[in-house]
């Protein structure tokens, strides 16, 4: 299959429509939006022998790298509105990979009515590479950053943690309802999903709004999929540092919203301790980080 | 340097304004723009091995990645607004490439008054694998889109084409501010950016124009760098088929520009012919593609 050949298949199932008048097949697509929204832009990667694996059914790469995307709009109550994919595929890939990661970045996208809008697709004699940017727009909620987190929040998470990579890590459901939910009742002042792990993404929250924070060990909730991984790690330290729960993190003064569970609070100062055995240690960040 | 190194190093550059009140450091970035501008978005990359080799040096690899996309925007007639990165690294690339790449992007965005909003970085033992997302805003102009031309228009070209490979692939000025003041005094009615070669490319507006096109051979303006590519090919072939002109191609009844060349005209019908010597011939496609 040729790029055009498979331009041409992306494009005969776009149409123009009222908020996107110029679909796939341009130079660039078109967009418009009610003038009163705030647009949120951002780009997120998998790669192949990081994210997934050769062998990984691509249906679910595709699902992946839309919804890490989407989970981005869940972190900041923003509606997920059109998306584009850009990948530089291996050359050994047959069409129908490309068909079934496509099929899974739209199946992904349709859940949240979120368009397909563009995208690059070029082929090299290396392991694919796939980005999703999706453009979200505020619809009637402030945007809710890292930063608004004060002295006397707690802190909630959506779910329980650990243990994602028995499955989750590609099955994962972006809270973007959730949090359009909990941002409409409550007053949430800081918010991020967890995609590196609690212990490096609380840091985020802590670090961009000028605040510490402390976790209770026992109020953490650890997924079931824990105790099926049999190494060294506690279960508090896979609900910890694992990563890739894609649940919300936030901060309210109060929020009793049945999906929200009271993990600890935010105080003054940096940093983040826990309180293990009514004993509060450093929580040291050791959740996933890409080294550059 | 790990990744949130480079994030922060990229946070503490970038600040809140009141087109991009949130801007990079939290899940997305967020932007208004004014109410009536169509939004117009696309994505392109630039690969290791195929668009750049490792030794290219990384200012230039940055400036290419952001430029080949400002040119999908002068394409459009649109004025560039924010653009993400998204880069795969090689493992074994330095801080210092990755700063000189990065500090290429922005480079070439700070001519378009274009602001750096967002991005994605992680490392991979393969090439590296670099994307910029753009978006852009009508601004007062309809875009130009692909599908406009009608039988009795006049095809132009902004500039000289052919022998790209030699350096301009690289250095090329994206058309952005040409294209404007072209879209302003003349009824452009389809336009493109030569990306992939005039034979590629003029099909492409042909396709979704629903017209045929006849080049004329002797108007159509050859580069002097293809004297210095000594090969098989003719002059004109090197016009035709070598691509990375980065020059715009438009379908207009009339233009009186200084810039704009004059090489052809839009007919009935569907497919390209150049009239060579007084004789019709088909016109193949023979610019770059990529195959999947």
């Amino acid at each position: 299959m040729s790029e055009s050949d498979f331009l041409e298949h992306l494009r005969r199932s776009s149409k123009s429509t009222s908020t996107v008048p110029i679909p796939i097949g341009d130079d660039l697509a078109g967009l418009t939006l009610p003038g009163d929204d705030t647009i949120l832009i951002g780009v997120d990667q998998v790669l192949e022998g990081v994210h997934f694996l050769s062998t990984t059914e691509p249906t679910l790469v595709g699902r992946k790298a839309a919804n890490r995307n989407l989970s981005d709009c869940a972190a900041m109550a923003c509606l997920p509105t059109a998306a584009l994919v850009c990948v530089a595929l291996r050359q050994s890939v047959t069409a129908g990979w490309l068909d079934r990661m496509m099929a899974g970045v739209r199946q992904a996208l349709a859940e949240f009515n979120c368009e397909l809008v563009g995208g690059d697709t070029g082929s090299w004699p290396n392991p694919t590479a796939l980005s999703v940017t999706i453009l979200g727009r505020s619809a009637g909620l402030v945007p809710v950053r890292r930063s608004g987190a004060k002295p006397g929040d707690k802190l909630f998470v959506t779910g329980s943690l650990g243990g994602s990579i028995l499955g989750r890590h590609l099955s994962f459901v972006p809270r973007v309802s959730l949090a359009r939910e909990l941002a409409s009742h409550f007053e949430l002042h800081a918010m991020i999903d967890l995609s590196d792990g609690l212990s490096r993404d609380l840091p985020r929250i802590c670090h961009a709004s000028g605040v510490g924070a402390i976790l209770d060990s026992e109020q953490i909730p650890i997924h079931a999929d824990v105790s099926r991984l049999a190494d060294e790690r506690s279960p508090l330290e896979h609900a910890l540092h694992d990563g890739e729960d894609y649940e919300l993190l936030f901060a309210a003064p109060h929020c009793d919203h049945p999906a929200a569970v009271e993990i600890g609070r935010i105080v003054e100062g940096n940093g983040v301790r826990i309180d293990i055995d009514g004993e509060e240690k450093n929580l040291e960040p050791l959740g996933w980080e890409h080294s550059l």
